[in-house]
């Protein structure tokens, strides 16, 4: 076996089938139009990583199935060193492309822990569910493949379960069992990566019970397969991707969401790893978060690396000394230091699901996503400060206006602070920019779920019981200290 | 006299001769080009305030000189409440406009400003500055002049100042004095509201000394004034403003920076009201700041209530409760109030100048700086994480999706959440979006001057040794503690 | 009348019958107990304020009903310049006595809120409060009294109402109404500066409803009223007070809080301002916090310039230059500023009660209660972080330490550092200490209500659903976007 | 080899000639002196803990050299799990005792960081410390020794270096090398837990260069060697722990400080690891501070989760109910999360030094040290925010007043509230007002250095060239940015 290539990435991406629109407008070639090249271009870095050899031990390790060198990305994670390892692939990622690339991460993770849930699965209903999932896992490894993950589905009203809602579709559901396969039906909406990647992993988006078994559901399909239109999302800044020049935010790289719309999609069972076993959705859920929460802080910090080397630019573009800004270069490298260790901290302290699969400390990881949704806008926020008025508001003028016959010149002349280059200073402001107020934000406060939601898990993980037994203990308190009665 | 309304305003703007551009290419009607209509709109609503019963009285007073009734905008402000009724004028301002309108706010500063500082250089120099500027605003208060202000200078090479830089147009400068007035050359960048004004009052950009005579210069030009070209900055989302249709961010109001390119520009001596007193530089930026730096919490306090309101616009239309967010609420609130109480606690603390002109307190207006570089930051994070992953990387179909023939009812079905329409939904992702990550992000941080340079300000207002001595005679220390030697 | 004295304040005291406990044991002389003497001493530099010709005017005023010159705090406030006036007042007492002097604070507010509302309380019931309130504060005037005030009650189960209680005593109460008076019992918890005081200011620790009509009740009494046992709490550091040696924390001044035990109180009718009017418990509840939790601010403004002072004192004596943190000193700065100039704001933008009492604005008075709440406590951090370990956990060598013969030179050689003495790195280190976590921390996270209870006041005062209709004119929403039904 | 117990250890405190002195006074038993007992106890529950089945695993291990089992205390930390192993012990331990127990910390971790440079030094200068070093570690874990660890030195003017010092003993030195040994002579200050050790490591107090050789020091001494005199710091609560009643804060558990002064105080060459080996003095602190910041995590993580447990007693006790305050804890449980996992993060990513010992990541770990120097202090303030006014200031009445004949009853009935006993109250408030403003505050802010020194560490450690070089690879920037040229 042979560790697939760029090339190859590419070629896998421009067989499949367009399904993919944009301002209404169907793609062809996602790694051409320029609604999509970006993001095509960051995780084909994944590829030339793993041919390199200073970065190979990152985006590289040895199958646990066969022993055979793969894309990290497409192994399993069964201790706390991989978990790390994942982190440290995805940090390097960041520094490398400016942002996320979803479709060497939400896949990977969701394999790992449905490996752990197949087999708890297949133990209580005689399934054979982890058979199947490991049949896939070494055709994604051979094939190096390139998965997103979609957990989010549309939800309707929220005070309604699934099941209660008007519209069986507002949830994605079962919507026929056949002997060969299942029908689903329904949408997952804000998936990250799904234009770069050659397969999605769905996942259930929540904790069922009973009445919601029809939304009990993981199962991993191609992205061209029949009956699935993909729609990307916009925003804000997402109209000079259109344009190519300089205005282009960054010139190469870049991250995009979509929508899935999933009509009478037929999926053969041998890609169906959860079918209706609504008991297991929570562990799906809890496992996945756990790991997902935990190595997000890596992303995190690594943008927050690419946002001090932009900052640590722009000053001096600016003709100031790095000095200048010591106390908020140490903060801003402190808050990467925050989300990555802690998430690091939560591998080390996890556990081993009796199947392999290793799952982050909860309590640690939910509390690191509160972190991962906080300390990067302040991250952000001081890559404003740093780089002035400029970068706050994207004060420039456009391309058109630096290359006008009658008034460019000027421009260049007004914008030229100390010995580097108006272009340069420019440039600079403008990936300052784009990291704090453009298309380089990642989304990853609510990515893999809110930060409330982290709170409430965080809540049901602190044994407060306990601790006021400590607190008696200490001051020899003997009676029992209950909650009020009301 | 009469109180001009938003059809005089218009028909002013209208006259004015075109030398705006923007990607290149000159504006010829900035009341109706997509890229600076908006801005013009929040500026036109002033003039419907001033008519509105409700609001007549935030947005007129009497002229102090004449006594008619004038828009607030052109009046002198000659006590604490002036200054208090400026801020509350401009929190209102925010709410009905969603943003800054910088016409009715940096040229009104700085004609009070000036007020008192020609006063003193006459005194001093025996000019008649003042007398100038008082025909000059007794014209304003007439004709209800809509005037921005200009203070940043292209600055160079920051290490040099501005008499030592290679091409001494780096900071606009007194090129020649004529006997009629004074021929002005260099470039003021990042300018709010110009496209939306009529006049620009020009200030000098640091406090001078000796050596930079030629650059310690005010005056104030018409906007179309001969030699003068303004190029419309651009920012990550104004290619929507181009669009008509559901994407342009919020459909009618909004907030424009622009640069001044000042080619050998003539302006006659009315119009001039320092030219060389560079003694009297450092003053101005002192009054200025002051006052900018106290008013700016209604600014931000004001485009917070916003926030807020989308925000529960968006909770509802998510399906959830407000009071899921409560505390979040809570926050918002709060942070609102301590910029907009802080600058009011400036205001009621400062001082009057013997010309009448009242200055906010500087220590509380600096300190109130540092707020406005930070709270509405947190503030904008709460609005994303209030609004969903739909806010925080505004990530929706866009307009052509949601009505493309063959998947836009989808899209319809699957946004809907509770008893709100998907469109009602949409529009408050936008506003929430285009408050939090869009067009709507004023610039306030930078905004007359940096939060380090208010941090110094306080440094420099704060009498440590007056607090050292409170600390000595309380521990009844009477020896002398000096600074260490080194 | 004259204005009374420093001598005239502590003989005043001294005629008082001792009924104050401290450590089981009855104070007999206030002015001379090392437990109470510093509070005394505090509340005494008032009057010395008042004789100071610098600082009279700060600490003195004009009688509104009489003309006179009398203390301002027993003056009425009715304009916010009155408002701002006793929070300079108190921004200057913090710095001369590094802590409160509750005093000359609650008994003050008290008697201008129940100004208010005896007034409306009068219109409505036809009973003559404000009369015999006038009667007091012209005695208090002429007296120079130093008045405390007490609001907490013990409350006992806080899920039962004052009448549900099992004792009725939890909350104090009108035990009988008689012709001449009225018969009080219960307590009032943690009131500040009562042992420095002459009269105690009692008002309703609720808003109350009909059953708890009984709870209804207002009065002014005499310290040493018959029936009234005071105990002094204690706190961690008190012990050093005991000792007359350089341990004590700071030499002179200080502040201590006590308990009022009331047994059959008879409060003859002259001093009665409420007695069952239950209606008006919520006013005088929202009148009193708004303008405590506004001036309260320029309280622990004025200890943190101390904290500042002593910081300063404390970095010179370690032999290191206040340059090397200044970054914290202006962050100590702006918190100061912070609470100072929101209170001031809150004052400036209050209104009047048509009895001429003056109020703060509500939402921005809780809102800074809440910055009361934190601020401060950062503030305190930065002073231990400045300080070094010394004055974080008060590590050093006791008095008998530094003076035992046999090792005490050794204490003294190894202290020194610098230019500065043993002595005052020593001194400086106590006050430091003594601010951030020993005597001198005053209470003033709860002191007037919890920040709980101000952010529900937030809450209550924010018009949420006015903004929401700001966002939607922005938006041209046009439907009704109610909360969720569930 | 038996494990040493309890009784072992006291028998061995006791047997111990009496140096240690407070208020003046020499302590003849540190294990019944008031001053003193609360931390041996303290140190004596590891003894138990090492017994106790269930938590053996966490206070023991198996010696790396001999294979026996140890207390985990007096162990080699040879990996990352080592090193967490470490944290974990610690977090158990705060829980257990409420406090800090320094003779289980400091010389444990200098034990291990000498290991490694003893093998640099012995590699590059012949000597034979590593042997000298493992007889000492034998002897320790077959002693089952308490060993406190002392770094910081008197330090006299800061802006000079030891060797510039007008007095030499200002930094611990070398007074002379004898064939068996050096006279050292000089002080140590601030150190933890001195009372409640059998010995003291001490270690350099600063990375020094040639002139300041006679300060390389580094050696083991038991705490009562000749020459030696210490002294136990005092502080604010510290008065109360003479008292035997329930004024005492905590009945059993404490920590103290102390000052050892050392007079001509021979060691011998077998305890001697370092003399005058300068150039390594940097590595121990390195090493030293990498290692402390990272386990410090653990210590205060253990005494926020104390903190919480008062906090919920003290909400019950108040009548409370803990969902009232469920942010609040939520807030608590991440800042103690933060501290501990950051630091596990950081030994999981830490190396292992030739020698075997393992340093943690110091980036990860020095910017936790700067959470460890803010984080609990915001779960102090929450423990007095949800504590009420009697936490905030320990505003209680006294032990002598509770039990007073004439009033006492009255106390306990108004401070009962709930179902609760005031006298589980009075306990809660006591635990919460000892941990947050009284003598549970174990000193860890500047305990192994301040914050600022961390960040300077941080600012070291951060690659910020890189990252400006990931930057510019985004962007295509291909000149030069260098630091502008002043």
């Amino acid at each position: 076996m042979t560790l697939k290539t760029r090339e190859d990435y590419l070629a896998g991406l421009r067989k499949l089938k367009p399904n993919i629109y944009k301002f209404g407008e169907l793609i062809t070639d996602v790694t051409v139009h320029p609604a999509t090249k970006r993001t095509v271009e960051s995780h084909a870095r994944n590829f030339d990583a793993s041919h390199d050899q200073e970065l190979a031990t990152l985006y590289t390790t040895n199958s646990k199935f066969t022993g055979e060198k793969i894309h990290r990305w497409n192994s399993m994670m069964q201790s706390s060193d991989d978990l790390i390892a994942n982190m440290n692939m995805k940090r390097q990622n960041y520094r490398r492309t400016g942002t996320c690339s979803g479709g060497v991460c939400v896949g990977w993770n969701a394999q790992n822990v449905m490996w752990a849930v197949t087999q708890d699965m297949d133990a209580e209903y005689g399934t054979n569910y982890q058979a199947r999932l490991k049949d896939w896992i070494l055709m994604a490894q051979a094939e190096g493949l390139v998965v997103a993950g979609a957990l989010t589905d549309a939800k309707g009203d929220r005070s309604l379960k699934p099941s209660q809602q008007e519209d069986l579709d507002l949830n994605l559901r079962i919507k026929e069992v056949k002997d060969d396969g299942i029908i689903i039906q329904g949408a997952k909406l804000m998936i990250c990566g799904v234009a770069a990647s050659q397969e999605i992993f769905l996942m259930p988006g929540g904790a069922y019970k009973e009445p919601d078994q029809a939304f009990a559901l993981a199962c991993v399909v191609p992205r061209d397969i029949e009956g699935l239109t993909i729609v990307e999302a916009t925003r804000p800044s997402d109209r000079r991707d259109l344009e190519d020049t300089a205005d282009g935010e960054v010139p190469s790289t870049g991250i995009t969401q979509g929508l899935l719309l999933f009509e009478d999609v037929f999926v053969p069972n041998e890609r169906v790893f959860m079918c209706g076993e609504f008991a297991y959705t929570g562990k799906v859920i809890q496992f996945f978060t756990a790991n997902y929460r935990a190595c997000i802080g890596a992303c995190v910090a690594g943008q927050g690396d690419v946002m001090i080397g932009a900052s640590v630019l722009m000053a001096r573009a600016n003709g100031l000394s790095t000095k200048t800004f010591m106390q908020k270069f140490v903060d801003m490298s402190m808050n990467n230091q925050i989300t990555y260790g802690l998430g690091v901290g939560a591998c080390a302290v996890g556990f081993q699901h009796p199947s392999g699969s290793f799952v982050a400390d909860p309590l640690t990881a939910h509390t690191n996503k509160v972190m991962v949704a906080t300390l990067p806008y302040e991250t952000k926020r001081l890559t404003q400060e740093i780089g002035g008025g400029m970068v706050e508001t994207g004060c420039m003028p456009s391309y058109q206006d630096f290359t006008n016959p009658q008034y460019g010149d000027l421009l260049h002349k007004y914008y030229k602070a100390g010995s580097v280059s108006a272009e340069t200073r420019y440039k600079s402001a403008r990936l300052a920019e784009w990291l704090s107020i453009g298309g380089g934000v990642p989304g990853c406060m609510h990515g893999g779920g809110s930060p409330d939601g982290a709170k409430l898990m965080v809540r049901f993980t602190t044994p407060f019981e306990e601790y006021a037994e400590y607190a008696k203990a200490l001051m020899g308190i003997e009676e029992s200290v209950p909650e009020p009665r009301r």
